[in-house]
């Protein structure tokens, strides 16, 4: 149990929320604060879509997915965050604090949960705490005009990678797409033929499989970089 | 002066990071620490594209216009920030502290600035500035993924109002699109007819106005409840 701890606090040290903080603080910080861990089982729900944020929640073991339904269209997508992560945190504060995403465990996983006041202790307390959480929220902020300045040739497979990364959590890893095939070509503005066409390419290359009403992105960094 | 001071303090206090204060803590707050006022004439450079971000500003009288063009495409978007308003409080943390646009005045100009480090001081006094702060970075974070999820009919209408809404402020009142139109048609994904279409609709519903390489809008949030 001790190693575990040991390989937890190691794990969160990777974090952006924890850069530049010390084995010794983090440790400390862990024990003096109330941080709870909680265990879930494979295909538990951790968070309900719609349910507020209260507590800054870390993957600490194992992999939850996310998943996102669009609120017009019959397009949903599940984005997998492996230990270590953290959820969402920009979903602690701003006017709408409700995820909008439910979660559930892959397999065992294990969450650290810090609810949101102590959390606010933590950054009066700690310039570290305060500069990461803001860098954090700040390199997310940038992330919608930046994406929009950055387009290349409006093609499929580039509105495809546009909407993925702005759906995907920094640090996801399989990103899964489940749609009726009219709203997906709704969704990037391409007609049929179009989008089995950018598809097939995308797949021929090895940076996705498709079906009718499905895709799988295994990793989507490899996507985005040989796309964007 | 003592009245121009005065409205100067009542109209900051109807911003974001200013919520919750009181007119007694502002003025303490702008006596205190070394605020500085600027003032900039017609058509003078405010910041230049690529700028480091060094300070909190604020535009405190007149207006101020933000200049970005976009990295590949022969596209470049003007907002209009009217006083009160602050400008691109995203920048001053993250990877990135480049501001991605110019500013220039828009008639006088006045600008109320604060170096970084001492914006952190307030932050680290007082938890009212700090949440107003951790609420509007937050705020801007969940913009991305919540208007991908909110995409409708993905009509060319509601492309031009997800590109806009992506790249202009919240305070920005008047935008104004200058660029190729080849590119314009790559940047939203259409063909340059059903371009045309969409601006000539768009224009007799009095939304924006527009010529063979500008279209200019004179209340974007008009447009935005419009088309969204």
């Amino acid at each position: 149990m001790a190693g575990n701890v040991d390989s937890m606090y190691r794990q969160l040290m990777q974090l952006p929320l924890f850069q530049g903080v010390s084995y010794e603080q983090l440790s400390l910080l862990i024990e003096k604060l109330p941080f709870h861990f909680l265990k879930f089982a494979d295909g538990e729900q951790i968070i309900a879509a719609g349910e507020r944020c209260t507590h800054l929640r870390f993957v600490v073991s194992g992999s939850v997915m996310l998943t996102t339904r669009l609120t017009h269209l019959n397009v949903e997508l599940s984005q997998t965050l492996a230990a270590p992560n953290v959820l969402a945190p920009e979903f602690l504060f701003g006017r709408d604090t409700a995820y909008p995403f439910s979660a559930t465990a892959c397999g065992t996983a294990g969450i650290l949960q810090l609810v949101k006041s102590d959390y606010v202790k933590m950054l009066q307390a700690d310039k570290v705490f305060l500069f990461n959480i803001l860098n954090c929220l700040s390199l997310h902020s940038q992330r919608f005009s930046g994406s929009l300045a950055a387009v290349k040739d409006g093609s499929v497979a580039e509105r495809l990678a546009f909407f993925i990364q702005g759906m995907v959590a920094a640090g996801a890893t399989r990103v899964e797409l489940r749609f009726v095939q009219k709203d997906l070509c709704t969704l990037l503005g391409a007609q049929r033929a179009t989008l089995l066409r950018a598809l097939e390419r995308l797949a021929g290359r090895g940076l996705l499989r498709h079906g009718p009403s499905g895709i799988v992105v295994d990793d989507v960094r490899s996507l985005l970089q040989a796309v964007k």
